[in-house]
């Protein structure tokens, strides 16, 4: 188990931003694999890799429940069809449900417009003990909203407020949230599933042409794709701006989804056993409770 | 209308705290009412100004609720029996209850223990156009928990997290928090309802003395006067380091009720008179809205 952890941190850390000031998106290939791709049957072997990855997982979040001190919080962000649904299946299905959430944000309803725009996702904050994982965050307010200015105004903020400063501001109080959610034992992990326009491109007519999979396509994913740069763009500023050593961001080649879904498990594990995670030892007064426990049991009529 | 919201911001800016850094509660007399105590039948000339001011009130909310921009947070935080309960019936009893949520934050739940310590108020934050009222706080993590550390310790946090810089990192943290909350539309006015101890044991007394009051007594009350001094050094050091000109504290002299109230009015005045609120104008378009509409219904068959 050591020695597939060490395995996954030194995977996490090749895509890991924790200070974002030098942060250019350009630097980060989306069809990145660290030259696996090259390798005989390394489609299998990730598989099994992955596998060995979920297990571990497992078994962490399994102390973190017991311990029942820290939070953990997983974000993913990413254009359509970069794969977080499928990273989020892949990498969580073995891990126990009753320890694991997960909460989509898609458009925000007329009540959460209604207020501030954390409260949707502060309501849905992981308790103690459990993986709380965000399909689409807060981080849409920098993103869709950024790019698509008229939905700003949807939120009907006082006008004096909305300056060209408002981006700044946003970063600057996520940066102070997220780390006051990690002084108070959310720890926080952020994925960005970094695809590329061709690759997207691929995935969309895979959806067309495959049945199965027409549900999961909108007019709409199509026409976004116009918007690219713009989204880039702003995917790129937003790391800039709140990647953090408390809140670091992941940038996920997500072309390939076999390599992908191992870099998130590995950001997953590294972010796990920072904790240190531990079974809660048993004390001199809980062991006497326990034996008394046992004495009542073993004197129990049959 | 215009001259009492003169005497108000006057009244207001006497007790107003914008900038904690030199903060010292001794500087503020809970028995203070600028000498009007000696003016003949003052507390009949106090009762009907407090009304005027309630009137004023509920036409400001009227336009914070058409405007629905703006939503003004009312944090109020004192002793027992500093007369919390009394200046919120008193003062916001003339607003239409549809534009005004109170909130009472108790002893938290074990479900609010497994959360960060801003879960369970974030959710009650108010919408746009309406005015939330906080009856204790988030700030009770800064004052019955430094009185009582043993509270802490139910928080479950990891201990690595609990150190001597907790109360300042709270601080930094309820700052950031409140800042973040302005720039989304959310002012913020902040009551520390400043009640002497000789007042307050004499409000006990009545309330034993009285059985329609019995209910409003517990024991627990009266040794928390125990720890007076403690909580007097936690509230100084909460204004000392939460005051801020977006988010200002009043310290509210409480042993005279018919003044607390009208220092409370007034902030509350000063507060909503901040934010130039105006019923919405109605454009061009909205115009030949209402006209069509006009025509529509007087064309209708009778």
């Amino acid at each position: 188990m050591g020695k597939l952890i060490k395995k996954a941190r030194s995977l996490a850390k090749s895509f890991r931003v924790e200070d974002g000031r030098k942060f250019r998106l350009k630097d980060f290939d989306p069809d990145e694999t660290l030259g696996l791709e090259h390798e005989e049957g390394i489609k299998d072997r990730a598989a099994n890799l992955l596998q060995q990855g979920v297990d571990i997982l497992a078994e962490m979040q399994e102390k973190l429940y017991a311990q029942d001190r820290w939070a953990l919080l997983l974000i993913f962000q990413a254009m359509d069809a970069a794969g977080k649904d499928g990273a989020i299946k892949h990498v969580m299905s073995g891990v126990n449900p009753q320890g694991c959430q997960v909460f989509n944000f898609k458009a925000p309803s007329p009540e959460e417009l209604d207020h501030d725009f954390l409260w949707r996702t502060s309501k849905c904050l992981p308790e103690r003990g459990r993986i709380g994982i965000f399909n689409r965050s807060y981080y849409e307010e920098v993103l869709v909203v950024r790019v698509h200015r008229e939905l700003l105004t949807k939120q009907k903020l006082p006008a004096s407020l909305v300056t060209k400063k408002i981006w700044k501001e946003r970063f600057e109080d996520i940066n102070a949230y997220e780390r006051y959610l990690t002084r108070n034992g959310i720890a926080i992990c952020k994925f960005f599933l970094n695809v590329s326009r061709g690759e997207q491109k691929k995935r969309f007519l895979e959806r067309l042409d495959n049945p199965d999979k027409n549900w999961k396509f909108s007019v709409a994913d199509a026409q976004e794709r116009g918007h690219w740069d713009d989204y880039m763009e702003a995917y790129e500023d937003m790391i800039r701006n709140t990647a953090t050593d408390y809140a670091p961001w992941y940038v996920v080649p997500a072309d390939n989804k076999w390599f992908s879904r191992l870099v998130v498990a590995a950001g997953i594990v590294e972010a796990l056993d920072g904790l240190k995670l531990a079974f809660p030892k048993v004390d001199e007064e809980k062991r006497k409770e326990l034996t008394a426990a046992r004495i009542i049991l073993e004197e129990e009529k049959p």
